[in-house]
């Protein structure tokens, strides 16, 4: 029979996937001789098998359970619902992957109504025993009864208010009776049942909770969020009790082996005094620095500091490590790798490579390639901040900066998002339920919690910019404001965030580009020594360009020559070009749009130096350089001076259904060649200029929408007459290469044949996935959030290649393409080619490079390192 | 050395590819015996070789030519240009499949001033010789030097009416010397040249205009008409002349050797005393039937009959032969496989097979499925088309011959049907709401669109006549008119289409029925006995079902539920549940809508028997149900009273930027499950009904554009549950079928995940081929024709499966699919399942059955038997 139920001392590190990070990581502790509280896992295998059957605890398990809870008090010579001295537990949910958004954690299971009585006793201190009951009537209520928790929290607030007193600590034994008894009758009314007195049964009804809180709402959110698939299930840790609240010999704490916002090697944390777990979390008191725990509990301190290096090494990685001091003695609770910022993720690598306890290719392995986003993204400008006003300091909680509109719910976030605005998200604290609120916004403010706050850890997971803990300010989600000590703001003020210093200012700031500094370098070349794949860009201007090869693109790999089109000067003879009713007239615009497109060329040749360019020939169905209102249709028909009837005639004319499949790419050079033939005669005049100026351009000419190896080859005909002249006329030949997009369906299946007349293949993905899912990308967005919500989507294919269907066209494309052309240059320009995933798919299938937004190189190039690491070829 | 010209001793019919139709059975007309005169063939490769050379005809074949020339000569005992008995010849074009539109012949090459002499000394003759003069000049004239025939025939005509004569033979020796001079001056203003005078000069431009002519835009037209590759080429043949207009005891004639209209067994013909062979051909003077040859010319009457018996019996089919008696004697020009009308073609296959002359299969094999068209629909009668003026020509997008009032709106369609007039629907382009109208109209004309627009596809599941994409009319709607060049037609004037050829014809023109004979039921029974492949039929209504059965359809391969809510009492309900806004609003449309779609279902089942029922769930996207004029949404939101506001937004939010690709299918299921609901509850219903009433029906329900299982899945589910909820209610189980189509490349790609819960797959391949293609069908039509042109597609995609794109994708559905589910059963129900080479195909790759309008079911069930005999399997 399967086994369901692991002791601490029956598992290691290795088994993750059946006991979830943190079971695994307390078997671990305990496997090496750590002091961990006794305890048992229960296996992500049983929670997958609750869902089947039925979302019921079966008998099998529930007998296995409580086996092994025997075993456990034998072992601590305890009994849960003992009356004279009562075993206490914590029952906490424990991912493979580390997931905020499922339930988390209840303590003091084990009290009721007789055993809190005995825990009084047993531990001289019934003030601290009935804190406990309520706290655990509190949690179980929420967590496992569903009751809204400022239900409770009311009450404890009326009490402190009733007492005249600011903290719990200093209500009196009978407070805490009172409140158990209120919180009791909440209970009662809520569920129309007692609280459960039977502690077998608090057990299990907290395991099942746990099963069934992997698959709320904001667990399948964050999930989706995260690439996290839905059908891991959790593991569910029962561990003995220790008490961080039995006095000032008591507290407990949370570090980071190294600092997660900078990558500092220092330990860095924060600690509380007569304390549980939760009060540090939950951000309600705000917690010491770690290194005060020096003075007031010495030994314990040092005890921590030589396991938590000890933790380090064991890992070879940095440690997040919970812990707790029960009456002087240390107890390890948690420890797993440390959320990081992609800044101190970056240094640490860096570091721990140098320090000799990774290897590289862990190093780059360990990053997460998306992450690097937020290094490159810019900075408050200093000139603009040097004016700004400082409302308030918060915790540097998450690093970035952010300026945007403030909202006071993750509703009125998630909307403003929809409407395009740029969100502050600011909430006194976050909790699981604010997920969606916090995704949509560019930056988060809290006035609660410290640097391990909730805001903090998923905010630095996002790589969104956090400023936690700003405690000055008074924030009023209800009435929607918030106040400092002489402003108020209101909803849709801008405020702006300083995720690396804390600050928060007053109104919009302007912002400056990211300098990447020598760890970044490091990284890079790290990664660029190890890839196999080449990384260019997709850029249409010199600017952009510029931009790509400073981030490191070795190349452009589309060069989209309609946007050239849309510049003020050139828009007008591009529309006269288009409504030209002769082939006479049309040559008359196209030889006006020649020179300038000629001069676009020569300028993105300059920045590219000798790296190669590939330009791909007019794409859009033309009617998109046309205006399709009535008084824009009237103002071009006066500026062109044509009839404003003729000109609705023939804007009509060029409308399409289904643009997306209608006349556009190589079908336009089928039917007007003569534009093609300028961009040709464009490129080739270019490339001779440059070339008189010493550089060795090779230009990639590049033709779309190919679908029928004869389209290519009509097209490819014209390409080279033009070719052709140009080079009689320059009197010199300069070299070139003529190649096509892989962007339909029936080019893939026919690459053979297209592989013929076509020097590289560059994959256009989005297209691709267009027309092999039969999505078109302007109108699926309606459908493809539900498709997610509904679990039919995992990913969405435009964001992520899908393997299995359009990755399987392209590995066709791939193989036919290489059997009539063995020496095929093969890349991928679609939004796909900065996508982690999709760059590990493209080394895995043989392509030469991927080419992406001149921001998603580095990411790239990093990924295409991990690829060839886990894939050496 | 390759040999590039054969004797007709040298050949056989069997060379045709070579010798072309008429070279090689010349040749074997030779080999058989019979009286052909003398002569060579040059081959249809030296044709290829020609274009090969740069147009030049090269020295080796000159003199190939000449050398088989002087055998000719040395048989014969004359010389071409001798100037006492000189040899004359006829040059004449002959391509592998006949071809109307090239260059066809040249006689009484040889003839120069002085030869004349001689022919009219030897001959006895001088008027016929300078006849035959003036003939060459003229014809050379024409074909070869390119001079307008009109230039020549004016000048006839003004000696005939200066002579005061009616016909040539009356002129004198005088008349035609004087034309002569006159033709000759023609030629040397026309072309700065004179007439040549060396023979052999002649004869090397008559062969070289015969290579011309094979590449001159009417011969390209006609081939890309009519499916001819254009790289086979065409076969010169040069021929002693006789001469058929000698005397009275001389004539020239053509005949069939059975009915080429009827089909009957009886030598049919016309006959000419005293002419050559082009006065039949030209019409200038009336032949008499080939039956008064019996009295003129007994002998020779007498020896062609047993000719021409002979030849049907060698070449084992109706013969279409050439012949001239010249004093007396009887020559044989021609034979080839005469050409008929459907009708004719199926009465003399079925006679054949009784004479024992041929076998079933050969019978079979000789139809041109695609002919059987017209013997199902109306056609003109021929007598009242000769007087019809043609008013445009557009796409014969749906067979058969209409004449009514023109309508411009539907509504006018409807209320003129109603007044029991006969109406033709003429529109710019139809959308489904013009369901009704066209549903009230004999025939449906519009302006844009190809052979696959909604009006075509539509009108050819109707059985109706249908002319589209006649893009020479200027339609307009509103103010009830349409245009060609020269004339106006306002809304009630008399048109007649002709769905046959695509020609409009102004004013009423009577036709004729459709009637089915005898012959037709004994083909399509042999038909039946020998293919493989079912045929079903693609229908929505009773009215159509019932049609197909009567054509022999074997049940529904698609049944489009959509159609069914374009009924008047029906769009208001399905509009008013698009436009719900809550659930329970639309479920409420819902509960009305059901009852009618079950009724449907009903009343179908009952046509079909126990025929099965492929029933497709809702497709479209829901915006094609609302209207999108303003107008019309003004009255429809004063009809469900809602704001003319809130109708417009909901519009606009259902407006997709390429609805092909967007928000339909299972797509809306996902979205609005109770949609497919409500029909499957309908389909479920009507089953447990007809099953009380004895019928053992069992509906496979189709679940359209899956491209990924999980969707399949997700829709499946709701399916079986409504099904269950069904048998729960009703207490009776009936059968059932789930499947789903493969339209998406994507389904076809992953068609082993797909399989696993699909019970069937049916082949959508016209939106396959849209995507696999890129190509929209609404769009496509403005350069899928200049694709064709330009020689870059072969074939409409849209009309015939691309085997190589399209195909190679269904292959792997079908392959991917039987891995999974070995007993898989797989059909297609896009619109190519009703033409021949696609039906071929389909049988090829192994489907086990094609569905296609009730019109086509004759013509897929030959087209199966075809594939049957050529694929057994």
């Amino acid at each position: 029979m399967k086994k369901f139920v692991y002791a601490f001392r029956e598992g290691s590190k290795e088994m993750k996937p059946l006991l979830g990070g943190k079971g695994a990581n307390l078997a671990e502790m305990t496997r090496i001789g750590l002091p961990v509280p006794g305890g048992f896992t229960i296996t992500t295998e049983a929670c997958i098998e609750y869902y089947q059957q039925d979302n019921k605890i079966w008998n099998d398990l529930k007998a296995e359970m409580l086996n092994k809870l025997q075993e456990l008090e034998e072992e601590m010579g305890k009994k849960l619902g003992d009356l004279a001295d009562p075993l206490l537990v914590s029952v906490r949910s424990g991912a493979v992957i580390s997931m905020p958004g499922m339930m988390d954690t209840i303590l003091n299971l084990g009290l009721n109504d007789e055993t809190v009585q005995g825990l009084a006793r047993f531990s001289g201190n019934p003030k601290f025993a009935y804190d406990s009951y309520r706290r655990l009537i509190q949690m179980f209520g929420d967590v496992v009864l569903e009751i809204p928790k400022y239900k409770f929290e009311s009450l404890l607030e009326k009490k402190k208010n009733e007492k005249n007193v600011s903290s719990d600590i200093e209500l009196a034994t009978e407070d805490f009776q009172a409140l158990v008894d209120s919180y009791k009758q909440v209970v009662q009314k809520e569920t129309k049942k007692p609280f459960p007195q039977d502690t077998h049964e608090q057990l299990l009804m907290a395991v099942e909770a746990v099963f069934k809180s992997w698959n709320n709402p904001r667990a399948r959110i964050y999930r989706e969020h995260n690439d996290i698939p839905h059908d891991l299930g959790t593991a569910v840790t029962v561990q003995v009790m220790v008490f961080g609240n039995m006095g000032n010999d008591s507290g407990t704490g949370v570090a980071f082996t190294r600092n997660p916002s900078t990558g500092e090697n220092k330990l860095y944390g924060e600690f509380l005094v007569n304390a549980q777990g939760e009060d540090v979390v939950a951000g309600i008191r705000t917690p010491k620095d770690i290194n005060e725990m020096k003075e007031l509990l010495p030994e314990a301190y040092q005890q921590f500091t030589e396991v938590a290096q000890l933790l380090e090494k064991h890992y070879r990685d940095m440690q997040d490590i919970e812990f707790t001091v029960d009456r002087g003695k240390l107890f390890m609770l948690q420890t797993r790798t440390g959320k990081r910022t992609a800044h101190a993720a970056i240094r640490a690598m860096v570091d721990m490579v140098e320090e000799g306890l990774i290897t590289k290719e862990e190093a780059l392995l360990r990053l997460n390639p998306s992450d690097l986003d937020q290094l490159l993204h810019p900075t408050f400008d200093e000139q603009a901040l040097a004016d700004a006003k400082v409302l308030t300091k918060g915790l540097p909680a998450s690093s970035g900066a952010a300026s945007g509109k403030v909202c006071f719910t993750p509703e009125a976030a998630v909307k403003a998002k929809e409407a395009g605005e740029i969100v502050i998200l600011v909430r006194n604290e976050t909790s699981p339920e604010d997920i969606e609120g916090m995704v949509a916004s560019a930056g988060i403010l809290t006035a609660k919690g410290g640097m391990t706050s909730h805001a903090a850890v998923v905010a630095r997971g996002m790589g969104k910019c956090c400023v936690s803990g700003a405690g000055e300010l008074n924030i009023n989600e209800q009435e929607k404001y918030f106040k400092n000590e002489t402003d108020t703001f209101h909803e849709g003020d801008f405020i702006s965030l300083d995720g690396n210093t804390g600050n928060v200012y007053a109104g919009n700031i302007a912002t400056r580009e990211a300098r990447l500094g020598g760890y970044f370098v490091t990284i890079m070349e790290w990664a660029d020594a190890i890839r196999t794949l080449k990384v260019r860009t997709n850029a249409d201007t010199p600017r952009d360009s510029a931009k790509a090869v400073e981030f490191g693109a070795e190349g452009i790999g589309l060069c989209r020559t309609e946007h050239m089109f849309f510049e003020e000067n050139r828009i007008s003879v591009m529309r006269r070009m288009i409504l030209s009713r002769t082939l006479e007239a049309r040559k008359k615009a196209l030889a006006e749009l020649m020179p300038m497109q000629r001069q676009d060329f020569v300028e993105i040749f300059k920045v590219m130096g000798d790296r190669p360019v590939t330009i791909r020939l007019l794409d859009p169905p033309l009617h998109e350089f046309l205006p399709s209102e009535a008084k824009d249709i009237e103002r071009l028909a006066s500026e062109l001076e044509v009839s404003i009837e003729q000109l609705k005639e023939t804007v009509r004319e060029l409308a399409e259904v289904n643009p997306m499949l209608g006349h556009r790419g190589c079908r336009l050079a089928v039917t007007y060649p003569e534009i093609y033939e300028m961009q040709v005669q464009a490129i080739m005049e270019a490339t001779t200029i440059l070339k008189g100026e010493g550089h060795a351009v090779i230009p990639e000419i590049m033709i779309p929408l190919i679908g029928e190896v004869k389209e290519l080859q009509f097209v490819k005909e014209l390409v080279l007459r033009v070719i052709k002249r140009v080079a009689e006329e320059s009197g010199q030949t300069v070299p070139y290469m003529i190649g096509t997009m892989i962007e339909i369906p029936r080019a893939a299946i026919t690459a053979d044949d297209v592989a013929r007349d076509a020097e590289f293949f560059s994959f256009g993905t989005n297209d691709l996935t267009q027309m092999t899912y039969g999505f078109s990308r302007d109108d699926a967005g309606k459908f493809i959030k539900e498709y997610r919500d509904k679990g039919i989507l995992e990913k969405d294919p435009f964001q992520q290649i899908d393997r299995r269907g359009v990755g399987e066209l392209m590995k066709t494309a791939v193989k036919l393409g290489k059997e009539s052309r063995p020496d095929l240059k093969l890349g991928i320009c679609g939004e796909h080619g900065g996508d982690p995933s999709s760059v590990e798919f493209c080394h895995m299938i043989g392509l030469d490079y991927v080419s992406c937004s001149p921001f998603r190189v580095p990411i790239a190039r990093l990924a295409a390192a991990q690829a060839a690491i886990r894939y050496p070829s």
